[in-house]
């Protein structure tokens, strides 16, 4: 059996969003900026998507930028803000994902912001107290707090940080990738001033993604080139990718309820077999919290073994189940987690992210949990 | 009947593109950085690409980062070209791509880079003179000059530039877009520091594309996030994009050769054909001379004509003929081509950039003949 748990990695692509990319590689080819024929179907569908995705998030289309996924908009929505906006002080967290902390350190380091990373406790909380007093100390601050973190799954609460940037002046950038497509974002209400996404998240194809900047907050492009994005994203758009978030969003959007029903159930179904079988099992972060994370995410600490230390990422792979230890982005490295080293986790301990999609099912977690309990040597 | 002639604007994807592409929508998902098996066979798809483009350019695979496209490809190299080396002194010409031209100003803007921009003919050429006395001037400058120009096909000589730029310690990154699986580049010996693809110049397709940064000037990262591409480009891979731009590039030279001869002879007759048949017909630049234009573009100049002012293309358009004024890149805003104004086109007459590719026919280039004898008021 194989089985898939690393949805928080990346996803399958809907074969409907596949269905939806094909015309535009096998019959529309034109250039959308091409005011002939050719180009103008090709950029009918652009317009078309993009306006899906604004009505879907209760946005304009002219608040939506197509970019090549979540990191390329994180670092526009960084670089360009703090840039337009003439902003010298930065806020964020030890646990956002390196296309958020990476860049903003990228800009500390060449002078631009001075950067204040807030404090998080062992559950990976972040202290509204704190993000206020250096709002205080430092009014038209920068801040970046993503939505919900990628390894733990622990959800901020956009609204309440929203209101302090509001009452600060602050620009307030989420990285929203674990979330979009998995909640229902509605941009009228939620006090966020550039959020982004990555369509591989919610079934779309890699290398497509968007930015959203409210329109009161307008920001200079990032990459410079031609006129594509009104002028604020040069290169030939990728259509196919274009094509293919906006549908997937609106798959996502149309079956969220019955799909969040589905993998909560089987997050649920996993948590609790794994306490009645693993003696000592423990959830990092706000990971067991059904009303604080994601559902789709779970972190499983797992108590000390010499047969599993350092091995049970290949010990689960040699017996066809794919999890990961942290973010995919990094697991190239030699390094461990940082999100798992800010929150103090013990070394001594396993700790793997299983992260669910709709396409998994029971009989998957089932099979999970039977291999675990024979890692963990327990007899059945 | 439907012509499309603005093969440098985009081309159609070859279908065996699409066959390649195909299996990593439908089967191959994992994310490349996760190292179980969903992500490995990725991974491996993704070095096996790299290899193929590096074994096709003579590099070695360590030299070529994928991209999603040819303009952030072009960002990179000139925005981290410039920081990573401490470059204060910059030279380009006045018919760059905008990729080239805005970025460059933008690093100017920003105080980075002194820009210096060399003149050109009424030809659209250079002066190599007048390059390396600003060399002399300025040694360790960032020279940043297209190998062919895409609006009146241009073909600069990358060899003798590259001499200059190693005489004088110059970083020399060419935009190779227009040339790239048109023209073999052998990066043994073309002395070029960092030169650029995308995909969909070629046959493959949108949103896809590589920058090549010689071993020995190595750069920073321009986008910022996960370790993907050794660290040289945060975000995770657009798979079908790398698979696609690497067959179109395989498939490119293998056929080279013969594809050269068929364009080569659809250009001639179309060039012959409008000499015989319209009085006063010129060519922009040097794209009437096959040895130093592209063989893909033929920028034509027609007579004034009170039926065809400000809109030929609209009537070509309207004949099922897809061609175009200067750049697509650019042709949204209501501006000229900055080309055609560099090389003092007389704007009282019609220009037109025909661009060919091997779908195109004979029939086709005698069909757009007969409209544009119709449309210029022939008799026959």
């Amino acid at each position: 059996m194989r089985v898939y748990l690393d949805n928080a990695a990346t996803t399958a692509m809907d074969d409907r969003v596949i269905e939806a990319m094909l015309p535009f590689m096998k019959l529309h080819y034109g250039n959308p900026s091409s005011v002939h024929s050719h180009g103008r179907e090709v950029r009918s569908a652009i317009e078309k998507a993009r306006k899906k995705v604004a009505e879907l998030l209760n946005a304009t289309p002219t608040e939506i930028f197509f970019t090549s996924g979540g990191t390329e908009a994180d670092n526009t929505a960084i670089v360009c803000g703090i840039e337009t906006h003439g902003i010298t002080h930065a806020i964020t967290s030890p646990i956002e994902h390196h296309a958020v902390l990476h860049t903003l350190e990228e800009c500390a380091k060449k002078g631009k912001v001075k950067l204040s990373i807030l404090d998080v406790n062992e559950k990976g909380e972040i202290d509204l107290g704190q993000l206020e007093a250096l709002l205080k100390a430092n009014p038209k601050s920068f801040i970046s707090l993503m939505h919900a973190n990628n390894e733990i799954g622990n959800i901020n609460d956009l609204n309440r940080i929203g209101e302090l940037a509001r009452t600060y002046d602050a620009f307030f950038h989420s990285d929203t990738v674990q979330t979009m497509g998995h909640f229902v974002h509605d941009l009228k209400t939620l006090p966020v001033d550039a959020i982004v996404a990555g369509a591989h998240k919610f079934h779309g194809p890699k290398g497509s993604g968007f930015l959203y900047v409210r329109k009161d907050k307008k920001i200079h492009p990032f990459i410079h080139g031609g006129a594509q994005e009104r002028n604020m994203r040069g290169g030939t758009e990728n259509v196919i990718g274009i094509v293919g978030i906006a549908k997937a969003l609106e798959l996502a959007y149309e079956d969220m309820g019955s799909h969040r029903k589905h993998i909560e159930s089987l997050k649920t179904r996993f948590m609790e077999a794994l306490k009645e079988n693993i003696p000592g099992v423990a959830f990092n972060g706000l990971s067991a919290d059904l009303n604080k994370s994601l559902y789709t995410v779970l972190n499983v600490s797992l108590p000390p073994s010499e047969e599993n230390r350092g091995m049970l990422l290949f010990n689960l792979d040699l017996n066809g189940i794919s999890a990961s230890g942290g973010s995919a982005c990094s697991s190239g490295a030699t390094v461990g987690s940082h999100v798992l080293k800010a929150i103090g986790h013990d070394p001594e301990r396993e700790s793997v992210r299983f992260s669910f999609s709709r396409f998994n099912t029971a009989e998957e977690v089932d099979y999970t949990v039977e291999k675990l309990k024979e890692l963990y040597g327990v007899t059945v």
